[in-house]
């Protein structure tokens, strides 16, 4: 298998994470996919962020086989694989704890959108993923929750919000790659946030206006985006 | 056209918003204008501050047209473009998305005077700029959004408080200079900061006395002002 | 005697509170012990940690004697000694003022567990040691908070819940040696920290349900451990 | 005059505070006086710290004259004079808009004694010195907060609590030298932040217990202290 740059953009992706100060000590894992292998590449588990190299990334197939490394891969691996299974046009999942988007997450309440930097990310609230059964947990807690987000966005697709927080837990974020997924990682922890400091300025304030809310996310997302370079 | 001079400092004023922690991503946007030429530079659009050089900023005119560079002028360049028309006296203008100016925003209230701080960069609260109507987002929402901010200054001048906050979006400053409005940018955050958890510590807290705000006020900006070097 | 290895990992588990930020000026100590010789090096009372060397590493004995090193050891010391004396299991311990833990130690309020971090360090809310009385601060303070510690976790082993906070004080936190302490203070100051967020989010929000909370704990601590590296 | 040595510590005392992240900009300055010329050094007025250098300091005498120096002194300077006249013990001071501490003076109340990290520093709250009246502005701004702060202290030495907070304005302290000054305005800013935290977390929360107060404030500062090395 020659997965070498997809090896060096999730390394960096991972390493990213801590960067930006979305991880502390190894709570958190980046992973991307080659469609074409069926492939994923993604962090070892437990392994410290400052001792990681691109080579301990574990190679792992979409029934959740490891297929190339020989560390274990990060104990939430079945959670990217359900995601990546059900969700083709995404090329990258990533998973922290970080501590706004968690805080939420542990809140068991969706991150409401207050503004303009909310709605260049995604056209209404993060949604908050409901907590899994007892018997979800037993049969299989990793998988189930990444069954429980895909529940979560039946009715619209996965890209219009390429994020969720977990009750109780914290959030995942995907992307068209491992970089865009950690990107709005940093985006989602932001958001959050401002969120939080918002209805504590103010408890009174309702969501943003639907013009401003859709005016942003289609300058930006819409088929005449004109937001960035072409 | 010879902007070397100005080149160099409107990208420094980009890069110190990033240096200063008020910008994450590519949420911000800081511009200084050569009011001879009637040209002004500004970040393109959607480029990460990493990759900024100062030859990707883009000379734009007062007519919003962009007469030299290859990229995308900044998506809120109609922005820049409205307060540069209005206010002769403005040199340089900062946008971006600082964490609790932006709350104060979201939060669509004012920036309360609570102390000398915030005395000291001007004579009372930092206004919160209406949200547009829909009509004028469908109409033109960057050029409307540069009015909105002159019609709220209509009866001062701009320099007695050289910035403000948009409902639901964030902050705009300006100065004589790029480098002035990006400082201003910093004084904005930090006092919104400050506000915030004044409130939190005493809810009853009333405004600064008349006397302590005039004094701080004049003292740095005031016709005998001794505040600072000759 | 050869303490050398554990000096070393004694002085990186000091440089690492500062490095982590948990600790400001002098306000913390980390120690580790050598079970064979009964001894253990602590950082010496009231240095600067940009002026710590690992030769000023005191070694002190289980009788709170210094048995090698020219300064004084850490005022705290006697705590040390006495949960070292009461728990062979342990090999570090750590104390600090960390912001956030500190802040729950002042409230006098346990940490509650809040979200699936916690749950991966204890299995339950972190406890708030009760406030020695007069008289057993006068009897000897330092001894006596070491004991008050021992007296709560009374009934369970302390490697079950590595760390607590002390009643108007802050954390102590343990580890199977000093490095793992220092960690152990690094996930206190961070599920406190997001407790805190969690609660001003959502203040009528219950503790984690029992299911997802020991799934979490047992994956990273039970029998059938899943969770990092074999 | 040779002030060498003075000029070196006073100038990493300016420095600190930037590097401790007390000061924004130019929001602070330090001086430090040498008793047996009943001369201060103290930073140039508006001066950034990035460009500030030793040779910039500007050393003033007892009746607030410039006596070296070519740039303007801070424009605190007169009250740095008073507080130097009034106590003949301190030989620094420190002013600062550090943003817990300035919270809590724009909040107009005391910093409330929560902790042993206070218990530490001063044997109870950290004074809010009163507001000045209209006629005390007009009539001398900084000299007369200068003796607000020395009325506050009436009935107690200054070296008692080393610093207070300026009701609407912000914290001033003070030590046997600049450096100690400096110290002490990162201890008042770490308390304020945790006297806020502790608050949040439990709005009932009483004071710290006067026998766990005076424990920790007379092992580090009582006849018999033995915090520290000799």
């Amino acid at each position: 298998m020659n997965l070498k740059e997809l090896r060096d953009e999730v390394y960096e992706a991972n390493v990213r994470l801590v960067e930006d100060k979305l991880v502390v000590l190894t709570w958190g894992n980046a992973s991307g996919i080659d469609r074409d292998k069926g492939i994923f590449l993604i962090k070892p588990s437990g392994v410290p962020y400052a001792k990681l190299r691109p080579e301990h990334l574990v190679a792992v197939d979409l029934e959740a086989k490891v297929v190339e490394g020989t560390m274990n891969p990060s104990s939430d691996t079945p959670t990217h694989v359900e995601l990546y299974k059900a969700w083709p046009e995404i090329g990258g999942v990533v998973h922290t704890h970080s501590t706004y988007a968690t805080s939420f997450a542990q809140a068991c309440l969706p991150i409401p959108c207050q503004g303009t930097t909310h709605a260049d990310f995604c056209p209404g609230d993060v949604p908050c993923v409901r907590a899994l059964t007892k018997d979800e947990v037993e049969e299989g807690y990793e998988k189930n929750t990444g069954l429980a987000i895909i529940e979560d966005f039946a009715k619209r697709p996965p890209m219009e919000c390429p994020g969720a927080i977990l009750s109780h837990h914290g959030p995942f974020t995907w992307g068209k790659n491992a970089l865009k997924a950690a990107e709005n990682a940093v985006i989602l922890e932001n958001v959050a946030l401002m969120a939080l400091l918002t209805r504590q300025i103010n408890p009174a304030i309702g969501p943003i206006p639907a013009h401003i809310l859709n005016k942003h996310y289609m300058r930006k997302h819409g088929p005449d985006a004109y937001y960035g370079q072409k």
